[in-house]
């Protein structure tokens, strides 16, 4: 069964402390079913990673799914990707026919700043949060000539000015020297190079291709985890996964040039996560990434537009929906329906998402999904 | 496909802060591996409830078990038998071949005492901790003459002694008058009567079926979520959940007579949790479950043993684990390997696990095996 996603919504996203979470998860789902159109729901996947224990089959109940199977995943950051992996697997094996992906977080109500480490987290312990650990990457790439300051702050420039086209809650028109001037929080990134947490939703419905125009085929999905870094490695963390994975999602989907894509959704937690992703993913050689953003190939109306959205760094990070919302904006994308951020023409898009880990860099997984036909 | 499971494990049950959740983990990993005999993994879903974010990839890499699929999955108090469902569905549909399903739990090292409802659990807020839910539902029984105080210590007197002979950590010998005796946590559930919070780890391996006697195939599952609770229902907590799944499990199983079961594990979170599950499960009719340990039904060399482990009250609770040392203790009856506290000549058992959900009644689920050919 080729599978397809045939409808998806999101909730408002940004600060909600106010919002009950199965009010978030009601705002996506709802407008997910209405997307997709009538059809009973067969089973619920849940990607959350600060959800209390039993959230899903709350939400669920609260969403009037209730009495069909609700199973909670979670693989940190791509936790709404893998509820995607795993409902595209069971439509694609038959053993559910209509599943929603559904991912939600409201991390305004858990703390404030920045994620904290796990006491068991040694990585965390050691300073190693993740803005530290992608500031390690982006020192590298400086360090090697690979990526300069001006490159980096125009992921931000060019990601919160897509923001803005998109009504994300963090977009905004900035120049580099404001970028570059706002407040450092790991060296060489900025408050505004690293993305807000926050609080929102983001669902998709899954089921059989029937060719409809507005159903999107999942042309090719895959998924991996663990050893994200290893010393012995030549790149930075992240990169020998998203290679590894995307690999196998472009053999799964049949794609034999990356040149096909016409658009994507990658996870530019922090701005050199786009650059590296996007070397990785072989949407630029190794070491070219940086100058995609500065030279306007990934803007929108550039060769292959990323994160027209506003990313991560716009929507803002609520971990367990923002693989959904990536899912979100390329299906609405291949549909057309994007409005002033049309990609125009856009056939094929890719996401990626990368999961960190709270408990330590140990902890990674990655979700690749070529959509499209 | 049919699917058996082909290796448990399990890692000393407890209290032990000191212990990493990894090592944990490899005790109960490595003796299932070992105990399943040679062949690569495929892939591993991870049940738990408190683990930290990222646990799933970082414990199976600690294991050995890099770069293959690892999926974290969360069912409250029903996450280890989650994950043993979601391995036998991925071996079913032939997602994967051979597949781990791995529960752990560290409870030592994040609280002391009861659980805490969460700050988002009006349950919880008012008061409707698991406890008291328990309590509420022996209540009305005791109310209705369904069951007497001796018959709810009955039940914790078993599973205790059956503690002894298996080597649980909270088995003991006590009379009826001691269990009764000891301090009130939530009328008429006394402490004896309450299973302790612990840290431990479980596994099972599960593949395909050939036959070999050592495996115990996995004849029917079923799992759901849900509706657990609702003021129209003529029964107590829990009850329409396990009866709607466990019924699902023996259509799948092909199983005409609950009376062909030769041993179980149950949810004995509390004294009243066996109960009313054996009511459900149609292993005693409604109002008569109370009698069952009380004659000696359910014990060793009874018509049908519950809980010849000691269960959760006598093995502890490490919530994603408790599914999987379940499955643990009933593949082994099946294969003859219990010594002191061997059913003799069991061919037929069964598994019930319900999650309760720390964030409320409405994040119920239920998983029911049986296991056996």
């Amino acid at each position: 069964v080729t599978t397809a996603v045939l409808g998806v919504g999101l909730s408002r996203f940004g600060r909600h402390p106010d919002r009950d979470l199965c009010a978030l998860a009601w705002e996506a789902l709802s407008r997910a079913l209405e997307d997709a159109g009538p059809g009973p729901v067969d089973a619920v996947y849940v990607g959350t990673v600060l959800g209390p224990s039993g959230v899903g089959p709350r939400v669920a109940r609260a969403c009037g799914l209730a009495g069909i199977p609700v199973l909670t995943v979670e693989t940190a950051c791509a936790s709404g990707t893998t509820a995607l992996f795993e409902a595209h697997e069971a439509v694609r094996l038959g053993r559910y026919r209509r599943v929603v992906a559904l991912g939600l977080e409201q991390m305004s109500t858990a703390f404030a700043g920045a994620i904290h480490p796990e006491e068991s987290d040694p990585e965390g312990r050691a300073g190693l949060a993740l803005p530290a650990l992608y500031a390690l990457a982006a020192s590298r790439y400086q360090d090697t000539g690979a990526v300069t300051a001006e490159q980096l702050a125009a992921v931000a420039v060019k990601n919160r000015a897509n923001g803005l086209l998109s009504g994300a809650p963090y977009g905004g028109s900035y120049s580099r020297g404001e970028i570059l001037g706002s407040r450092m929080i790991a060296d060489p990134l900025t408050l505004l190079q690293c993305c807000p947490t926050a609080d929102g939703a983001a669902a998709a419905v899954v089921g059989p291709w029937d060719g409809t125009p507005e159903q999107v085929p999942i042309r090719g999905i895959a998924s991996g985890t663990g050893g994200a870094w290893d010393h012995r490695s030549a790149h930075v963390w992240g990169f020998d996964l998203v290679r590894r994975v995307s690999r196998r999602a472009y053999a799964a989907a049949g794609l034999d040039d990356v040149a096909d894509l016409d658009v994507a959704e990658v996870h530019d937690a922090f701005t050199i996560g786009e650059i590296v992703t996007l070397e990785a993913l072989g949407l630029a050689e190794e070491g070219e990434g940086g100058k995609l953003a500065e030279t306007g190939e990934t803007a929108l109306g550039g060769k292959v537009p990323v994160n027209p959205s506003g990313g991560l760094l716009a929507r803002g990070h609520p971990l367990g929906a923002t693989g959904l919302a990536q899912v979100a904006e390329i299906v609405n994308q291949l549909r057309g329906r994007c409005g002033a951020r049309q990609v125009e023409g856009a056939r094929l898009g890719l996401v990626e998402t990368m999961g960190g880990g709270v408990s330590g860099i140990d902890g990674n997984a990655c979700v690749v999904a070529v959509l499209g036909s």
